[in-house]
């Protein structure tokens, strides 16, 4: 039987056992910078906007020489030229002149207020009525509103979304320092095993978790290095073991789910390291193990597909954050369960769902599976947890559900 | 002043007047699909497992043979032979008799169920002893439980996530039917633009939209294709709006904010293609075009950053998912309010906001910021909707929040 500990055991664990890793900084360009992990903080160099801009098409004033103004006793200003996009604002404004401006352009020294040109009038004779007070500020984003010297924009560990690569982008930061790109080794094991391109014999099956799990690696920005299958042949797997630890930052092994293998597979990782963990109170995926080399992650993750995608997504990623530095934030979606869920005592139960919207309500349809089915996953929209001390919910009750990311994700 | 229609209109309008191309399938290999969009249905052309197998370590046995038995008084059978992993289940097993069976093996002919080791004794004699009744297909998966011929298992228009690759893998699916990634130019105008890696001089900015727009566009799995800044010269946009349209299949053309400019922008579009729309009833992003040349959009997007993206992500990416045929789900986070919100009545207000866990509470705090801030965009998890036949929102309500999903895109 397993010594087996708790999910928050789990990740407390791996708080403890494993620090971001040094020495993992590179830079990219801007345009290669999308879903990086920022391996330092990014503070301004200089302002955003450089120069005060006007948000409207209009007049640029000084609000003062229209206080009192309407539609009845226009302000009437002296037109002192055009400001130009991608020009400075010109000469300082004198009291009681305006000067035409386009969306953008640079506000005149001494204006300090853009009127629309809807509620002015041009008389055609130099002179301009503006039928609307302004009001100091009015229709003007101020130089620095957005960014100024020494403001923190960015923490390290936030991996980068376009609208980051856009605020980078106003303040030419074009060389960014970003985390390199963890290499995780992906193995998988059992004699059953063959390649998903093979036909099956009587009693073998296609691997699945490989692929599967290469994938979630390559969606998260991760390179996965594919060590393809190897025999329940101990000495052979602590070879290969050896090899792929040499190449990589850590390790995924996956299958032997057989308590002969799974005890091989223990062994082995005793043999290149130490071992934290093995089993854990949940439900589906107990049996997974987890050992340290040096500060390389080694993790063994169960043979069912189901099994091995939770403890993947529930242990493995927040522990290749670790490493990262990555900060991640996950949200969930409030939802009511359609149907009563039982649970097994004693573990903490991931359950898939489907969820269905219904008027104003989230609905969350639990898929019931046998352990092991595939399809379940790619059937739910995400799952919930119920928690190890609770035997059940009932329809109706409000849960979390965590949404599978993984839809979001691009292999180029 | 535009003809503004509202953000429904807007999406209307981009179904009926684009249809998914035609011709844009092509096959990758399974290792090369994840993020890709499924270009047909996918349908199973075996059974998955291929056979009968048990989910424990034990024995295979009759579950007739076992019934009431018990701790008192076993079922003791005989011990014929052990299943190996990767191997038949063997000769058909007779009344009174089991085989030792590994987790994922198959099950012998006549066997109906496993008893988990657990539960036996090898009497070492040749026999077992069985100490808890089984019932027929306990602790079995049966052939064809995951899978079998003809369910179709994906749909058409499917985005691939990892646990898909996985479920393509146990199908033997290693050549996948995707739409072909889709080429969309961008572009940005305006004379007071510089590239984000110049300095800007008096009254000019760096151009935030083009690299922003392209990593979105990336995100999603499309190719973006850079075309630069185009200075403010009808002429020229014309010639580049040609070139970029017969090299892709839409074009994002950003920036433009002055009246004079818009009208230029308009005046192209005209010129190449049927204006769509001119103008949208929203906050931030009234100045957004749309037209058509033959199948293919050129959308003209607001100069403001902030108003760009929003128009990107609630239009422009809807539209491409029209071209590839692509299904997208949105779920959202129910969020309560930090703060009163006002809105301005007769637009859709598009409000930026953080969220803020508290207990068991989620809060969305309002970033209140000028048009055109980029880095509020940054700021942000995420963004709710103010109708606009509403005057404002209090403190406390109940907001649905869609979180940003860049962040869990990524670029190689």
């Amino acid at each position: 039987m397993l010594q087996v500990i708790t999910p928050e055991e789990v990740l407390r664990l791996i708080r403890e056992s494993f620090t971001p890793l040094s020495g993992l900084e590179e830079t990219v360009g801007l345009d290669r910078a999308l879903g990086r992990v920022l391996a330092r903080d990014i503070c301004a160099g200089e302002y955003v906007p450089g120069f005060d801009r006007s948000t409207v098409d209009g007049y640029a004033v000084r609000a003062a020489d229209t206080f009192g103004c309407g539609e009845a006793v226009p302000a009437v200003l002296a037109l002192a030229g055009q400001v130009a996009m991608g020009r400075g604002g010109g000469d300082a404004l004198a009291p009681g002149s305006c000067r035409g401006i386009p969306t953008g352009g640079a506000l005149p020294p001494g204006a300090d207020c853009a009127v629309m040109a809807e509620y002015t009038e041009d008389y055609g004779d130099g002179t301009v009525g503006v039928l609307r007070p302004g009001a100091p500020g009015q229709n003007v984003i101020f130089r620095g509103d957005d960014v100024y010297p020494g403001k923190r924009v960015f923490r390290r560990g936030r991996r980068l979304a376009p609208q980051d690569i856009g605020a980078l982008a106003a303040m030419g930061v074009v060389r960014v320092p970003v985390a390199r790109r963890l290499r995780i080794g992906v193995l998988s094991t059992g004699d059953e095993l063959v390649p998903p391109e093979a036909a099956p014999g009587p009693g073998q099956v296609r691997d699945v978790n490989r692929p599967m799990l290469c994938a979630l690696l390559e969606g998260e920005g991760i390179q996965a290095v594919d060590w393809g299958i190897a025999a329940d042949d101990e000495t052979m797997l602590l070879q290969t073991v050896e090899r792929a630890l040499r190449d990589c930052d850590g390790l995924w092994i996956s299958g032997g789910s057989s308590v002969g293998q799974k005890d091989a597979l223990c062994r082995v990782l005793e043999t290149v390291g130490e071992v934290l963990f093995h089993g854990v109170a949940m439900k589906p995926g107990k049996p997974a193990l987890l050992a340290r080399a040096g500060d390389k992650p080694l993790a063994g993750l169960p043979g069912h597909p189901a099994a091995a995608y939770f403890v993947a997504r529930l242990f493995l990623l927040p522990l290749l954050d670790r490493l990262q530095g990555r900060e991640r934030a996950g949200w969930t979606v409030t939802a009511r369960l359609r149907e009563n869920v039982g649970a097994n005592h004693g573990r903490a139960q991931y359950t898939c769902v489907r969820l269905e919207r219904e008027g104003g309500t989230v609905w969350a349809r639990p898929l019931r599976s046998k352990s092991g089915l595939i399809t379940t996953l790619a059937e739910a929209d995400g799952y919930f947890c119920i928690d190890r001390d609770c035997e059940g919910m009932s329809r109706g009750t409000a849960v979390e559900v965590t949404v599978w990311t993984g839809e979001r994700c691009h292999g180029l």
